[in-house]
């Protein structure tokens, strides 16, 4: 058959040539709105692919984008992959030390920087080794004072270049992009990503047994593009033609739920905080409707089932969980209800529903016990997380010591992630293996709990991490946000969980605080948790868990 | 990214990893149904595998199969290709020497034939110069008297082998199949497939701006599995483990209406007359309920509008169009309605829905004029049809002549069919360039005249021809299958079209007769047609044509 490459040039190729006239929207940070069209964007993307090649960029080179979701940055997605380039999409919310060293890990060579963010990358310029440019994603006039340089502005780069673009033919296994993982659990690593992973993780991503992203939808990726892809929304989207709309700085619960009532979005992205602040916002501003919606999906860590719940029973907008890693393009399991469970009653529905869920089409999935075997499909019993897949890494970048260590001998990724299974294939996330809380031998799911103490209606956010213990080893310690609406006590909180688990997955311990602290792409961060409360807790302290 | 292949085992084994217990139902040739799981059949084609390899076949060999739709051929679907060698898919209603031709093209090593065909596999066995056994889709009782040797039985094969099977590496670009075209205008062509092929088109079926097969349908091919991989049906319903149900010789209208009904089929596909045929079933047959049907997809050559408004009014089963070829695996375009277009009036819609469609993703489709550009999308202008996707041949088997020809510099194939574009990007088959009529230096439609005919109530099918004409070349003669309730005259006919047609456009004769013959894939044969009626017409029998 016709050895016609799986590169990322045909998903825009098609988009410009089919529907030419759908448009991209973004809501800029000055609260006007941008609205463009895919051959707007097309004669944009073919003058900044002239601009690269005028800058001097060989094949391979990698170009950083410090930004947030938008039109210029939908642009970088093509510009720089089409013309075998590399576009590595940088977190600017992680702390300095690691942002430095995903652009000094990436040896990024320009970066494009949001006028908003040039001052947090001057402050760390000077250690950046490989980097000999600067473009503000932005005009001439939006260039804010800095030393930087040499910097130039965007909209000078790429005007008066030809609005045309003779693609070069480029294999398939080339490197297009480069994001690096979340940091949550340390120093964050590197995955390069190839032209054919990410095409084939778009067509997943209009699967029907997947995403199912189509001509008709309207996409919202709230989630960061540097996180896993913007979870390959952005390339899925095009894909298919679909209308896209970037909030840029807008992330807020409030001009979320105005974007979605007001773009007719069908289909949106987000970790779970962000659905979470929305419910409250919905719920004082009743008159917001964002029942357009058919799918919220809702990824990167687990959602409570109680807000599933409460987005279908309060605002007709069913969320769907989805399970995946930087490491995996990122799609790798959703909880869409396969035939068997939606002829369940709706409670089990739910359950399902609260699920990491069912791996996509394409993606082979694994829960390996510590006998090296996959584990009974009981839902119960747990195992270490392994996926193989076409858009799935089979390595880190300079990680050596992790490439050894991540990948079994028939090459599968070591996810990190505990899980049991069951009947139907479905995949339940317990918990990270390093978030685990080990209990005189046994072990304990941070993520059960907080998922429980979540469904609390007087709390707003909670979670639960470990704590040094003189007897058992470790134990839980829950830390709460309460809603501020009527009284909240340990022992509400307690006889809450009691109602679900044995005594001996109770808390030993309750911190109350105003708000939990989030990591670079909105995960409860548990790192600092555990530095902040670095306690140890006493036998006698105890109260049912030592009877 | 992880070297994962794109090999057709990977479909198998999804459906037996997530769900084995999924049936797959065949009615068998004495009216009794046989069902049985993913799992068992996952078992027989392990089984199979082994037999294979009994049979001393190397790497690449390819294995005939001449049989009906049912799950001995759907083992078949697998067993060669998951080790590395090739189903040759044999149309058997070719006539003989066009089987014979197909059969020594692809040098079949063994041929697998249904007991229903063995007497015409003996009738020709001394011309076959490869094959060297032949095996019975049957068990030891059901081989009849033959002379063919050495013949063995298809459960004697299997039986005694071990129910899993290593599949080795393969290559996704290793040839998995090959199927020949229809011979409907001449010597068939074999088309090799490789497993990428087949695997990107499986995956494709199942994207919601395609056929959207998905785990929850229930897909019924009519259509043979082999015209053109039975139109990838059986691959793509098994990567998402949809159950399946096969008609094996009961393709009357009778039985397939009787199996949407009880097995709920929610997808099925046949070329346009068999769901014409139908239609006169279900009229008589009220009781029999076929809403089940989500698509029916109907492709092979073009469905008359008037069958589309009819299955949605009278059967509330929508007719799904698709176009596409043995060559192209054969998905191409399907006449799914973009957004814009069901925001149109229903008639519109209707006009949509009748046309050879919108070109799937992954498919890249032009439509050349003489002087080798794109037309204009006006949905007037007639050009050359060309497509280029993984899943379309860059070559035909042996045959270097038609290699030089159907391809373009660019890699592009030419299709044989004319069409016409519109500005939604819809493509319109106006006819096979060798079927349209030159009428005085104007081209004229056989295929639009004879859908039109079509609409007609008192008509039950009807084709179009050229014959030849003294002064104007060649003029349209229409031949036509009354319904038989009422009369109905050529003055009826012509001045139907005439509120369609512009004057010259109609038809010099009308001959009625009892049925149309068809060829080996159920298309009208115009070929055979040609030759019947092959008259010569002179210019002072013309009516209006003249003046
Ligand atoms: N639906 C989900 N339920 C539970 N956990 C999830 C879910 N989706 C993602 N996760 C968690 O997120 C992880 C992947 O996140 P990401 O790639 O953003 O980096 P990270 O793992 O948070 O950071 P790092 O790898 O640098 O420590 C998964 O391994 C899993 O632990
Ligand atoms: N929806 C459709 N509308 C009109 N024509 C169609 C449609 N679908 C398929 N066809 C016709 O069928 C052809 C492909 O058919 P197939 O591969 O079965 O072999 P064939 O072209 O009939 O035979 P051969 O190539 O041997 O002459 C297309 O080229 C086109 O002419
Ligand atoms: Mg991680
Ligand atoms: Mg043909």
């Amino acid at each position: 058959m016709m050895s016609v490459q799986l590169t990322l040039d045909k998903l825009l190729e098609r988009a410009v040539d089919l529907f030419p006239d759908r448009e991209l929207v973004t809501k800029l940070p000055d609260g006007s709105t941008h609205r463009y069209t895919y051959a707007d964007a097309y004669e944009r993307i073919c003058q900044l692919a002239h601009a690269l090649d005028e800058l001097g960029l060989e094949q391979g080179a990698r170009v950083g984008v410090v930004a947030t979701n938008h039109y210029r940055h939908f642009e970088l997605y093509f510009g720089p992959a089409c013309t075998g380039r590399s576009i590595h999409m940088c977190n600017m919310r992680l702390p300095d030390h690691h942002f430095v060293h995903t652009v000094d890990d990436a040896e990024d060579e320009v970066l494009f920087v949001d006028p908003a963010f040039v001052e947090k990358v001057a402050a760390n310029a000077d250690e950046f080794e490989s980097v000999e440019q600067y473009v503000v994603l932005g005009s001439e006039a939006e260039i804010p004072e800095t030393d930087l340089e040499p910097v130039t502005d965007y909209e000078s780069l790429l005007s008066g270049h030809p609005t045309e673009y003779e693609w070069p033919d480029i294999d398939e296994d080339t490197e297009y992009g480069m994001c690096h993982t979340s940091g949550t659990t340390g120093l964050p690593k590197g995955v390069p990503y190839t032209h054919r992973a990410m095409y084939l993780h778009s067509v997943m991503g209009g699967h029907v047994d997947a995403n199912a992203i189509g001509e008709r939808d309207t996409v919202l990726p709230v989630v960061p593009m540097f996180h896993a892809n913007g979870w390959g929304i952005p390339y899925g989207a095009t894909f298919v033609g679909a209308k896209q709309v970037f909030p840029s700085v807008h992330t807020d619960p409030e001009s979320i739920a105005h974007l979605i009532d007001e773009e007719e979005v069908t289909f949106s992205a987000a970790v779970p905080t962000i659905w979470l602040e929305m419910a409250e916002y919905l719920d004082e501003n009743p008159e917001v409707d964002i029942s357009n919606i058919d799918r919220l999906t809702v990824g990167g860590s687990a959602p409570p089932e109680s807000l599933i719940r409460r987005y279908d029973e309060e605002y007709d907008a069913p969320i769907l969980q989805g399970w995946g890693m930087t490491e995996t393009s990122p799609l790798g399991t959703l909880s869409t209800l396969r035939k068997e469970v939606t002829e369940l009653p709706t409670d089990e529905q739910y359950e399902y529903r609260a699920m990491a869920g069912f791996p996509v089409p394409g993606m082979q999935v694994r829960v390996i016990g510590d006998d090296g075997e996959e584990v009974p499909r009981d839902g119960e019993t747990m195992g270490g997380l392994e996926v193989r897949s076409p858009w799935v890494t089979d390595h880190y970048h300079n990680r050596p010591e992790e490439n050894e260590h991540a990948f079994t001998e028939d090459g599968y990724l070591r996810t990190g992630d505990v899980a049991v299974r069951n009947e139907l294939g479905y995949v339940d996330v317990v918990d990270r293996d390093k978030d685990m809380i080990k209990s005189g031998g046994e072990w304990i799911s941070s993520v059960q709990l907080e998922n429980e103490l979540m469904a609390h209606e007087r709390v707003a956010e909670a979670t639960v991490v470990a704590v040094e213990h003189d007897r058992w080893q470790e134990r839980p310690l829950a830390i709460v946000v309460p809603t501020g609406t009527g009284e909240l006590s340990e022992d509400d909180l307690e006889s809450h969980l009691a109602e679900t688990f044995p005594d001996w997955w109770l808390p030993d311990a309750y911190e109350f605080i105003e708000e939990i602290p989030k990591t670079s792409t909105g995960k409860f961060d548990k790192k600092r948790l555990r530095d902040r409360f670095d306690i140890v807790l006493e036998a006698e302290k105890e109260g049912d868990a030592e009877t």
